[in-house]
């Protein structure tokens, strides 16, 4: 079940280990499922439990170490060899008297790691407090840092087989979102909408399935657009609605977000001003793009073409995006935004998503692009529009 | 927006107060975001980002912290005064300069809490080790100590409206899964069946629509039934499959997990006497459930039940469930397990999952069930057997 060759793995494990080495990192923790993943292939819902992926400088492969009942999908989904798979009995999972990190340290003690200079991420999705708390204290003559994005980092620039995997998820993403947008009429409860985007998300193309989204289908209606993270619910929509789309198409984990935004009826004129200075904005933005560019240049051609309009943007306008888990999938490196000093390089994937919310409305419209050697290629090819229903 | 009346938040809230008054706990910190929904109705998909809410014990209300986009969802969807919605810039968000905890720290000295007895999530989702160095570091003056799950055990006894969300719930898992079993067949893509899933998930009933569960659909098949966290491919369905469908109904974040294995074909012989194993396993286990019994007591019955046939299994089987979040349904309090001495309550719920995986091959028939004031009640109705296609 391996979706890349193993050479990509080991290429990918040789320049994590070379950030190591320049940090002075003997021993990384990864707790991050997109890291996890990228470097062994592991690929399953087990994150709810604690699970680790150890790299030793010294060692060829990395370790697995999760809890007993998904050895088996370590083995179905990772190119590792069976003895680097280390099952934690099931009395681990949500006690009260023992930590997964208590059998951590014991693997670590096992192969005389208890001493080095370990790194773990510190401020990445499942690596809770305690995790910390039991392995500073379960190995007290290690010393700990933080490695922070570190494989993130390695991850910005993509293979081509991995660009090959986002333009799938970029031909679902735009199949769903103009099966969201047909969906969409006033009388018509959200989650009706919601069940059909999530059908096309999933059942993909007829040459290849849909993978679950990182996030879920983001789709608030009405004044509810001033809060661009709310779900949907059942009510139904209505006329001169405002309904703001925002999702993703997945392949094999790989991402191409998307927003777009619908009135139901006629849209009020701010809000076709609004939309004209967001797509304004973002072309200004997109244009300015190739290899070499710093990622806050092109925030400051959003918010130079905006300003013209009279309108201003206190949050980023965008982020890395990739391979991903939830709850989120972003990657947490570059992001577009005012002293984001991170050069554009050809493969880097972002999406630049400027939305604008004001006091009783809002407005997403987005795009996923790559760099190339010399500018930039937008992912999916949806009509960049206010759409009126 | 908000699912419950305001009184039953306060009661919530009372609760929660009177065991940090036990425990000497002065202000609670909650990160896991279904307590911060179980006692503000906070409802965003905005977990990916830091955010907080801080339960003072001499304050009425709680107070909402988190990132400045959201702070529209937390006015639309819980009960608190718009002076206790404290939103951080947006340069905190994934910053490597600054901490989301350090706002909750200046928050916390502007409040004249630097110096009282703290109590966070310690191994809570999203309460990273950066939250626990944040914070331990922001206030020297302060004592930390792990809340461990407080609040998750004042959720273990469901209110009456709480039932009748997760009845609903069930109601949605009942029609799902005959949707699922009913594609399934040699030939059909894996994607496909689940896009059939999720739409019958998400549209619900006529009544009500379905919200999205906190864990995606599970369909391992064939021998990768042996590995119980995977998910789905595009590769399609050979006869002779079995297939587990592990999926939940979700009414406003309240869940009814459950779980049914399909044979495409003539079940083997051992597959069949596996899945009577663990029915009559099952059955053993619900007959003795009543208010007094203790959890332990209920994987007693199962376990000698299945050894009759010669069967072990090493894991729990079952768990709390109700309201919850990505990545779990499962409520970290109660499980179903030996040494596990909760004594069982009136409206307590438990998803009770006693799957079996052999080395080539696995089985799953599950069941959420409500203690009653007499015995328990089945949440889902749908046939406990082994579904032949």
């Amino acid at each position: 079940m391996l979706h890349f060759p193993v050479s990509e793995f080991k290429s990918r494990l040789k320049k994590t280990k070379e950030r190591m080495a320049a940090e002075g990192i003997e021993v990384l923790l990864i707790t991050n499922p997109a890291n996890m993943n990228y470097l062994s292939g592991y690929d399953a819902w087990s994150f709810y439990v604690h699970q680790i992926l150890v790299v030793l400088i010294d060692e060829e492969e990395p370790i697995w170490i999760g809890r007993g009942m998904d050895a088996s999908a370590a083995q179905f989904t990772t190119w590792l060899k069976k003895e680097n798979i280390l099952p934690y009995p099931d009395n681990y999972v949500q006690s009260t008297e023992r930590h997964p990190m208590d059998f951590v340290c014991d693997v670590l003690r096992e192969k005389n790691q208890a001493n080095k200079k370990i790194a773990a991420e510190y401020d990445a999705y499942y690596f809770t407090a305690q995790n910390y708390i039991s392995l500073t204290q379960g190995l007290p003559n290690a010393t700990f840092s933080n490695s922070n994005n570190l494989v993130n980092w390695v991850r910005i620039v993509k293979s081509d087989q991995e660009i090959e995997f986002i333009k799938r998820a970029a031909a679902i993403v735009e199949k769903t979102m103009y099966k969201g947008i047909e969906q969409i009429h006033a009388g018509v409860r959200e989650c009706d909408v919601v069940a059909d985007i999530y059908h096309a998300q999933i059942s993909g193309t007829e040459e290849f399935g849909g993978d679950y989204a990182s996030i879920v289908p983001l789709l608030p209606s009405g004044e509810k657009t001033s809060a661009c993270h709310l779900t949907w619910t059942d009510e139904k929509y209505k006329t001169g609605d405002p309904v703001i789309l925002e999702l993703a198409g997945c392949y094999k984990r790989y991402h191409a977000p998307l927003a777009r935004t619908v009135v139901i009826g006629k849209p009020k004129p701010e809000m076709e001003t609004l939309a004209e200075a967001a797509i304004e904005g973002i072309n200004a933005a997109l244009d300015i793009i190739k290899p070499g560019v710093a990622c806050e240049e092109v925030e400051l051609a959003w918010r130079k073409s905006i300003q013209k309009r009279g309108f201003e943007k206190e949050s980023r306008i965008g982020y890395a995006t990739g391979l991903n888990y939830p709850p989120d999938w972003g990657e947490h490196t570059a992001s577009l935004r005012p002293g984001d000093k991170t050069i554009l390089e050809p493969n880097m994937v972002f999406h630049m998503i400027p939305g604008i919310w004001l006091e009783k409305y809002g407005i997403e419209i987005s795009e996923t692009f790559r760099v190339t050697e010399t500018g930039c290629e937008v992912m999916a090819n949806v009509e960049r529009k206010l759409f009126v229903k």
